[in-house]
C-alpha cells in the first residue's frame, strides 16, 4: 500500500488569443496541480496571466507546461532539435511563467513537458537529460510519468539535483513495462468513469495497475493526470478527488 | 556640465534562427550594456542565450529588449493592445530573458523596449505606465529617452518604485522638444563620424545637443545609444568610447 | 422596392489547428456564400482545404476572407503596412485558398476583407485602392459595406475593374453615414432575433434601414452577414433566409 | 553522352522581413530557374512579389520552392504530419506564390520543395505521393533529385500525371546509390572550385558522376542545383554557365 497522498494534476491554460480549449473556471476549483501552458503550443502572455490567477484563486499548485514551438500541430509534434536548443526552449519558456508568477506574487511550483515533448523525455535519454538541464536551473522538480521502476530515472535526476514526481494516468492504459499503450491502440483509452476510478483506486490504494494485457504491475506514483474536457469528465474529476480523500483517510 | 559618468549601449541578438543581422562579436567588446532582444521582434531561446554568454565573457550589463509581436515587421510597428495585454507582454519576455539569464550566473540589469513600443511609449501615457507596471515586478530600472525636461517622466516611474535610465542617441537628430525628429525627415540621422562624434560630445561635456533647427537644447543621459551595422560604425563606437573615457577623466 | 435578390454571406473555416471556432457544419446548409479565412488570422491549410469542401458540397459560393497577419489578435488590430505590402499580402492569401479551391475543382468567387483591413477599407483611401488592386488581380468582385451613397466606391472599384459586391449587416446598428457604429457603443449589436429579422426586412423590401439615431437612411446591398456563432443565431440565420425568400417571391 | 541540355537552378527569395540572405540580384543574372520561397520557411508575400520581378527582368523560370512551417528551422526540421497535409499546406504555398506570380504577369513553370520536405520525399514514398499530389493540382513539373535510376520515380509521377525534371548538386558529393552523401560526413560538400566545375563536368558531358568512394555511377539529369551565397560561389556559377554552354554547343 502507497504511503504517498496522491495530488490531481491538469493540463489548463490551453487557449489562445480568441479561440477557447478547455473549461479552466469548471475544472480549478477540484484538481491539485495546473500545469499552465508557456505559449508555444498553447496560450499567450494575457491567457497565461489570468490562468496563474485563477489557480491563485483556488489555491492550486503552479506548474510551467512547456512545449515543442507548435501551435498549429498544438506541440503533438516531435521537432528535431539539438539537446541545447532543448534546454534553452524550455528556460525561455518556464522563465515567462516565472515571470509572470512573480508579478501575481504567485510562486511556480514544478515543470511538466506537453505533448510530443514529454513523449520524447520517455524515450530519448538525451532529450531527458536537456530537460533535466533546464528544470535545474530553476530549483524546482520535475513531473513525469511513473513507470514500473522509477529508480534509474531518479539516478539520472540526481546527477541534475533535480526532484521528480511521477505521475500516473487516470483514462490510459499501459503496457507492461510501465509505458502508455499506444494511442494508435483503439484501447488505450479508458473512456467509462467506472473502468477510470477502478484505475485510479487501483493506482492509489495498492500502488498497481492492470495493464491492457492483463498483468498487474507496481506503480508508484505522486500524482495524478486528469482532462476536463467535457462536462463528463468534470463530474469523473469530482469523484476521483473524493476518491482519494476517502483513501488518503485510510492510509 | 553632467557629473555622470556615461555608458554605451547597443541593441544585441537582432539575429533570429538561420538569418544573422548585426555583428554582435565585433560590437560587444566595446560597449557597456547589451540590450538583448527577447524573442517578439528578433531572436529565439538560443541564440539569446549565446547573445547573454557573449555579454558575460565581455563584462557588458545585460538588458531586455522587448517589443510588440511582430517578426516580420521587426517589431517597428506599433500593434494596438490594451494596457493590460501591454504589461503581461512585457513580463513574459522579461521573464523568458531573466530565466535564460540565470542559466548562465548572469544578471539582468534593465529593460528597454524596442522600436514601436519604445515610440509608443514616449507618446501613450498608458502605454509607458504599462511598461512601468510590467518593469516594477522584476525591480530593475526601465531605459527610456531623455528629453528636455525628465522631470515628469521621473515622478510617474516614482509611483511605480522604477529608477529610470536616460539615454540619447548618437546618431539621431532633435527637435526642440528634446524628441527625435522622424526619420520621415531626411536630415533625421547623422551620418558623417564628425558630426555624431560632435553631437556625443556636447551631450556628454556640458549636458546639451543641438536640435534640427540650430537650438542648443539641455539633455541630461546616463546612457548612449550607438548602432554597430557595418565596419563603419563600429568604428564610431570605438572613438566615443575614447571620447567618453577622455570627459570621464576631466571631470 | 429593391429589386435585388439578396444573399446570405458567413465568415466560415475560422477554426486554427486544434482549436474549433463556430459551427460551419451547422450553418453551411444556409448561407449562400461562405467567405474562407485565409490562414493570417484564422485557418490554416488544412482547415481551408475541409471549409471548401464544406462549401462545395451545400452548394455555396467561395469567397476569400484575408486578413492582416494576427492570429493572436484573430485580425481585429490594424497592422501598419505601405499600400504595396496589403496588396501583396492579400495577393499571397487569395491565391492559396485559390490554390486549394482548385484542387478540389471548386471556383473562388469572390473576396471579402476580414477584421480590421474590412475597417480600413472604409476609412482609408489607400488602403481601399490597395485591396482592389489585389483583388483586380484575380477578376473577382470585392464584397465591401454597403453605405447610403455606394457610388463613389463603385467609381473608384471601376478604374480598377473590379466589381463591387455591397454587404448590410444583420445584427448591427448603423450610423445615419451608413457606417456601422462603433461596438464601443453599447447599442451597436442587435441581440434580439425580432430586431435582427426586423431590420433585415427593412433592408430587403424598402432598401431601408433605421439608424441607431432613429433616422430611415437608403442602404442598396446584394449579400446580408450573418453570424453563426451559436444554437439561436443559426435559427435566426434560418428565419432570416426564409424570409429572404418570401420577399424574393414578392419581387 | 547526354543529349539534354542542362540548366541552372538556385533557391531565391530567401530573406524575411528585414533579415537579408543569399544575393539574388547578384545571382539572377546567371541562372535558369529560380526556387522561390512560398513564406514557411523563409520569405513573405512583400519579398515574394520583388524576387518574381527580380526573376522576370532576368528572364528567368520561375518554380515555387514550398516547405515544412518552420522559420526559426528554416524549413531544415521535418515535421510529422500526415499525407493530406502534405498535401495542402504544398497546394496553399504554391498557389500563393502562383497568385503573386500573375499579378506580374508572370507564370509559375515548376515545383521544387524545399529542405527536410526535398529530403522526406526522397525517403518516404507517402510524403513522395503527397507531393505529386498536390502538384498534379498545377499541372506542373516536379523537380526531384536525380538517382542511379529514376525510371521507379517517373513511373510513381506518371500516375499523377506529373513530368519530373531531375536534378544534380554541384557541390554536393554522392553514395554509390545516387543519393546525396549525408552532410554529418565531412567530405558531404565540395569547396574547391575545380572540383565542383569537374563534376559539373562530368554529369553534364558523361552523364556520370564519381561518388564519394571513387565509383562512377550513371546520374541522368534536366538541371544542376547551384548556389550563391558568397561573392566566390557567384563566380564557380558563372563558370559552370560557361562550362554548359561548351558542353551544350559539342552536343
Amino acid at each position: 500500500m502507497t504511503k504517498r497522498s496522491i495530488s490531481l494534476n491538469c493540463d489548463m491554460g490551453e487557449s489562445f488569443g480568441h479561440w477557447v480549449m478547455g473549461n479552466d473556471a469548471q475544472v480549478m476549483p477540484h484538481i491539485d496541480m495546473a500545469s499552465i501552458a508557456c505559449g508555444f503550443h498553447a496560450s499567450d502572455p494575457q491567457i497565461m496571466s489570468k490562468t496563474v490567477q485563477l489557480a491563485l484563486s483556488n489555491d492550486v499548485q503552479i506548474g510551467a507546461h512547456p512545449s515543442y514551438p507548435d501551435r498549429q500541430g498544438f506541440g503533438r509534434r516531435s521537432i528535431p532539435m539539438s539537446a541545447d536548443e532543448v534546454t534553452n526552449m524550455l528556460i525561455y519558456q518556464i522563465g515567462a511563467l516565472n515571470g509572470l508568477c512573480e508579478s501575481h506574487n504567485a510562486e511556480l511550483r514544478y515543470v511538466k513537458p506537453h505533448g510530443a515533448l514529454y513523449n520524447d523525455m520517455q524515450t530519448h535519454l538525451t532529450v531527458f537529460e536537456a530537460v533535466l538541464d533546464a528544470v535545474s536551473s530553476f530549483d524546482l522538480p520535475l513531473m513525469t510519468l511513473a513507470i514500473t521502476d522509477n529508480q534509474p530515472l531518479l539516478d539520472l535526476a540526481d546527477r541534475y539535483d533535480v526532484p521528480l514526481l511521477f505521475e500516473a494516468f487516470a483514462d490510459r492504459r499501459y503496457q507492461v513495462n510501465g509505458q502508455l499503450a499506444s494511442r494508435s491502440n483503439s484501447d488505450a483509452v479508458l473512456t467509462s468513469p467506472d473502468d477510470i476510478l477502478s484505475q485510479v483506486q487501483q493506482i492509489a490504494l495498492y500502488g498497481k495497475v492492470r495493464t491492457i494485457d492483463g498483468f498487474m504491475i507496481p506503480l508508484e506514483v505522486d500524482t495524478i493526470c486528469v482532462h476536463g474536457d467535457n462536462p463528463q469528465s468534470i463530474s469523473v474529476i469530482k469523484q476521483i478527488k473524493q476518491l482519494l480523500a476517502k483513501e488518503g483517510a485510510l492510509l
